[in-house]
């Protein structure tokens, strides 16, 4: 089944794609079949992460680009992470609804991915989302999460160009940058730059950029108006003239090996911990109980554990 | 070195506190060793998880709560996280500033941790360092978060308490609702509650909570302001009044055993890390290589890297 559904959705089949997707996301057998199939064929498309506090406007921003992308006869694949409540599951996808519109063009692909509360299930998801996203031929993908956090951090080292969008008046701007996500800007955006305050957020900006330089990029600082569609074009042209530094900076090997050493640890260390799960489940209770009543330390019984499973 | 340093730790020395905490931080084999001396004598702390948006006043608040219970006579240490930067490592520490009278008090300890990198890293070293401070003897731990995201739902698992900290008029309110912090919450604060808007966050934030019941413990919803030490007595009454309802519901003990679980697989899974990086050094770069030129996927080189550490 992988097989036939992996061909059609090289062949730009959106069931298909959103199939392997549902796979992935539930960590199947049939996802993993899939990714072995079709990761020869990653490594095409631009990946776009865009963050920024809530309020910033991510959303509508993200589909604004996704239009404007579209102008410029480019595909565009976009996965939206949610952070989740560990109490429901869902995520609420509000926002979405703003993109409605895209979805009926076949040359852009939406997909809400939650947050999973599992041991890190955050990072694998969601490279293996992107990995299945560049396959199915989309020239840009774009990587848009909610909050700011560690999530931003991790995500920052899946995509290629990093976003981060401000706006003005957002509370105590020194907050932004203690938060640490303005330094993972390869491109500031100043949305909702209709607001009064607009130009103190630039010049603060511009302030941290000369500060924080990153070797051969001068970090732009964009005003946006994302639902007026102002300064969307200035964006694409920064997004692109980034893709080209990358390239022509040998950053683009760098980044990608970097982040190929990041997923063969990742992944090694969840098929091992698999493992050990798998074979001294029985001990798992009786472990928890002598660390939950204090008895014995997380480390010792980790340990334990592990020589348990080799027995 | 370890032990002695222990002993001192466990006699209320805050030097041999701060010694311990650097090399549980620094992931060092003396922090390892010192953990499994004094985990018996865990267990004993109340930990209360604070977070909320950036510019809700979290810090000040944490800093006001913890003088109110000095008044109470409790004794409190704070680990405030902050999100890192992946390129300075370094936290910026503005608000740490603001409870610098709280530093010479006896029974008041601070740190700063910052969030790692390193994968699964916050988690684990979060769960140390309150484990430290709880084998201190302190009454309360307060774990501050920065930030909305991934990370406030793992502090929720290593708090008894969590209290999410909201304003009045931050941007769009159902964004709060969105990012799922909300439901994470036992307490709901509204702090900086003489701003306008108070009511209408009190209102939203009530529908909220009657939508989302937690069984037998009915999420309070209280305003505080915290500068003006206004609505700190009735946050410290809800405190109290969770944790007993967490001890007479057995909840307390539930928590600790799905914590435990939590830590028993994370460690496990960083050791068994450890141990294929050091034996099969040599083929991870090789390894990332393959994935980087597309010819091998994450998952294969994974299973090829376990191979090689277990020949």
């Amino acid at each position: 089944m992988p097989s036939e559904t992996v061909e059609k959705l090289l062949a730009g089949d959106k069931r298909a794609l959103s199939r392997v997707l549902t796979w992935v996301e539930n960590g199947s057998a049939d996802g993993r079949d899939a990714i072995r199939e079709l990761y020869s064929h990653t490594g095409q498309a631009h990946v776009v992460g865009i963050t920024g506090p809530t309020g910033s406007g991510k959303s509508t921003l993200t589909g604004t680009i996704a239009r404007a992308l579209r102008k410029r006869d480019k595909t565009v694949a976009i996965v939206a992470v949610d952070p989740t409540s560990p109490f429901t599951q869902g995520a609420i996808l509000g926002d979405r609804i703003r993109m409605q519109d895209l979805t009926s063009d076949p040359g852009v692909f939406i997909r809400s991915m939650a947050t999973r509360g599992a041991l890190g299930g955050l990072a694998a998801s969601t490279n293996e989302v992107v990995a299945v996203m560049d396959a199915s031929g989309k020239d840009i993908v774009i990587v848009e999460t909610v909050g700011a956090g560690q999530d931003e951090v991790e995500i920052a080292e899946t995509a290629h160009t990093t976003i981060v969008v401000n706006i003005p008046g957002a509370g105590d701007d020194m907050q932004a940058i203690k938060a640490g996500i303005l330094e993972i800007a390869d491109i500031l955006v100043i949305n909702k730059a209709d607001l009064p305050n607009a130009d103190s957020v630039f010049k603060q900006l511009h302030i941290f950029t000369d500060l924080q330089r990153k070797p051969g990029w001068d970090v732009p600082i964009l005003k946006t108006v994302a639902h007026k569609e102002q300064g969307i074009d200035e964006l694409l042209d920064a997004i692109d003239k980034h893709w080209g530094f990358l390239e022509s900076s040998g950053q683009l090997t760098a980044l990608s090996r970097k982040r190929a050493r990041r997923q063969l640890l990742a992944t090694a260390q969840s098929i091992l911990l698999e493992r050990v799960v798998t074979v001294a489940d029985g001990s798992i209770d009786e472990l928890t109980e002598r660390i939950a009543s204090r008895s014995l330390d997380p480390r010792s019984a980790a340990e334990q554990l592990i020589a348990k499973s080799e027995a």
